[in-house]
């Protein structure tokens, strides 16, 4: 059977696109965790690469083949630049960008009775592969690593505090990391983890028995924070963290007592210590 | 032209539908309010018929076009019973379902600072038309009609507040209230609203200033309420409403700190002065 | 600490609940397949008992609890079963409600090239259990399970293909099959999932070559289908399963030239081979 | 009563914060069409100012209090403006953005029937009023404005269509087109509907009768048009409206016989003819 070949077709119109590709793939895989074990978990995955603006279509089905033939290694940086690798040598393409997005697991002991119990982070790699000139007819290959984790955790109001009488406005907020790894370095979710729960009011469980309440309640309102604090809590915190260059930090509040929800956003480069975004 | 009339051919398999028509068609339509004024909002729409097991399929677009012809209406149980009427002659059907979900606002003022805001709620009319064979030869229409509220309110833990020492865990509740109208009785939207409201720990706003804070955080610590309190408040306020048959109400609240949503559900009949469901 | 234990007060309305727990909790665990393997994956969990009219409260962290104990084993209906039991009995409670929804992949290979790729499913696991009376004094358990398939598939329509010159209107659908399983039986995903896919005009694919894409394209365009024959045949498919008490089969079908989208529902009984619903 | 005023204080961590505001609220606007009539509907909005690094928080309550107040006039540009300048004073921040996310409606003819019908579209009005420095001691006030639009509408794939044999693989798609306007531009709503809707396959209906379906069925398989080539005719059309500084194209296609969607995006700017974004 002769097929006609039509992505290799001339355009009728010639522009160049930044991104084509698949949307909404959902795949279980394995990610390295950082003892030596790994965690399973299912991702819904994005994979594009760009289109020169003579060239009709990519060959969109290499993209779930090329991701079909990594996802039986556990998942890292290493895994997903072959995996650009592999994706922009079959379309011939400069840019390829993958992005998986996972919920993720951490055992978690309650804080007085020391029940055990996982608590679920959405996290997100996401990595950009380039073909970069340098100089006349060398090209090199960069790549760009962002990872992410969504963290739920607990606002307390401090202003409600200084104005009641017997306790604050509380509510589940959610925390959103995000950072450019610098090339060679290493962040862990575990690290960035850790930075959204401590500059919450209080960090949540999946299992509290009546003691652990009291506690949490009490360390909660010891704790009043605002989404502003909150936010320039976790700056501070991610400074200390080597290998990062980038940061973009939101907070969102699902206010008790108001309709709205309570948003604050940081971003900037702990290069030149500066924050950036307007 | 002949064009072929395939939704009237004989099925290969010979089983009645339950339901078939259309779902999430969005158009703007007007509510009418209690004091003879109409609220402009957006509508999300199903719309179903039955289907005999001698039948192919149904005349899918009269239903968009006999909803079109009756939005121009303010909308109530009665333009809806007639959309009902119009869609089951046009498919020669004995079951008509029109479900129209959308936004309600009403104008709220602050406790303290007496500040106008308005409050978005979601209202969810259920309207089911059917032919009834009342003995020989004798067919009859009857109506059920559905009403639901949708209506965000906070919950303060009781158990929290009894065993901490500065006040407890609150959060942002969802209390979903549904009830079937006796024939002829009209239930008010807004009365609705009122038992939600009325059965959380406080009500929420969109318009605080602090000295509404400082009340709002207040009336809540005196009011803690689980999940399990507000439904059964919520219970006993809807039994003083006329015309309800019978009657879902759930609760559920996104605790601020645990990962997971409390949910408190009751359902029963207020003919029998039963609760049904198992 | 002597902590009051709020829970066990009496309430001030006096209705039993149908319905007291959690909802939302995300948790890793792995199903048995047919093939003595099994499926890492994600659910997510909402378990609820009941709660007597003389009760303030649940014991709801016995919950996540006892969640959290039994996932550790391959989830079958035993392991729900045992869940439920212990459950039901940390809260002295009737009724014990879980449902776990999660995804599922199966590899599937492409109709020509043979190429090998995962695909998803949403499966729910819903198992009631419940305290029946027997006569006096007597006692027993009974336990309801209901499995639930979620399949992505295309529709191709009949009444287009009829009326246009070269090719039909078509889109993906989504086929919902539930089942009440009877006592003792046992009833596979895959063969739901089966069911759903013969049923509709074609299956989908995670990868799919040139040559697999015109073997597709075709098979879909010879089973031209409304959502209404979908339904119907999936209902003469599931006749055929063994062990099937009660049925619930919908498709909604995101239509290609319309702005809402198409829906079909049938639902009964293979006991007394009636369909029941109004 | 002498009531802490804790947004006022000192930050622990001295970090300008890019964006402080609301998510989430939801009322009923009017906005202005384009034959001197207004369209009811009900927007999703979110406010944002910065906070600079001495300030502990904004005033929050301000944000609502000001869109209440603009929002009992038709919304535009300008209103959004004010708006803003209000916000802005109120918080003495030096930016502000507003964004209004609502559903418009376009009355719509089936081709052959000529039956009107209600097409629903997703607006996104997006601003951003800044301070700049102009030279020592001179401020001036500056807004972006951008425009979103969101249109369903078809794609039918041209490779399916080469090679089989009775009709290719047709879908709904989603076109979403943002443009930046250049200052003292006027960008209509139903401008940009017009270049997606021409862009795909074909546009989509609310009612079509037979001899319509025909048609569109007809027209679609006439225009055969990957996401690729519907993001870039898309691109050509936008090119020839005035006043687009820059420009946001992305269209994703919902595969009916892949399980993943269809992915394509361009940003550029119109004003050095450069597409822009890595």
């Amino acid at each position: 059977m002769n097929i006609p070949d039509v992505q290799n077709q001339e355009p009728l119109v010639h522009v160049k696109l930044n991104r084509v590709g698949i949307t909404n793939l959902s795949l279980p895989i394995f990610v390295q965790k950082q003892l030596a074990c790994t965690q399973h978990t299912v991702a819904n995955i994005d994979c594009f690469v760009d289109l020169p603006k003579d060239k009709r279509g990519i060959n969109m089905s290499r993209i779930p083949e090329a991701i079909h033939e990594h996802i039986l290694t556990p998942l890292n940086y290493n895994v997903l630049d072959s995996m650009a690798l592999s994706i922009m040598e079959a379309n011939e393409a400069d840019i390829c960008q993958i992005i998986f997005r996972f919920p993720y697991f951490l055992e978690k002991e309650a804080p007085i009775s020391e029940k055990k119990g996982l608590v679920s982070y959405d996290i997100e790699f996401d990595l950009t592969k380039r073909k970069v000139e340098m100089g006349t007819d060398v090209m090199i290959l960069t790549s760009d690593f962002k990872l992410g984790v969504g963290v739920l955790a607990t606002t307390c109001c401090p202003c409600s505090q200084a104005i009641s009488e017997g306790g604050a406005h509380n509510q589940k907020c959610r925390i959103n990391i995000k950072v450019l790894c610098a090339p060679d370095a290493w962040v862990w979710i575990e690290d960035l983890i850790e930075v959204a729960e401590k500059s919450a009011s209080c960090e949540i469980y999946s299992i509290l028995k009546r003691p652990d309440e009291a506690f949490v309640t009490n360390k909660m309102n010891e704790n009043p924070r605002f989404v502003e604090d909150v936010t320039r809590e976790a700056y501070q915190r991610l400074m200390k963290i080597k290998g990062i260059q980038r940061y973009w930090i939101e907070v969102i509040s699902d206010e008790s007592i108001h309709i709205h929800k309570a948003f604050a956003r940081v971003e900037g480069s702990f290069q030149d210590r500066r924050t950036f975004g307007t």
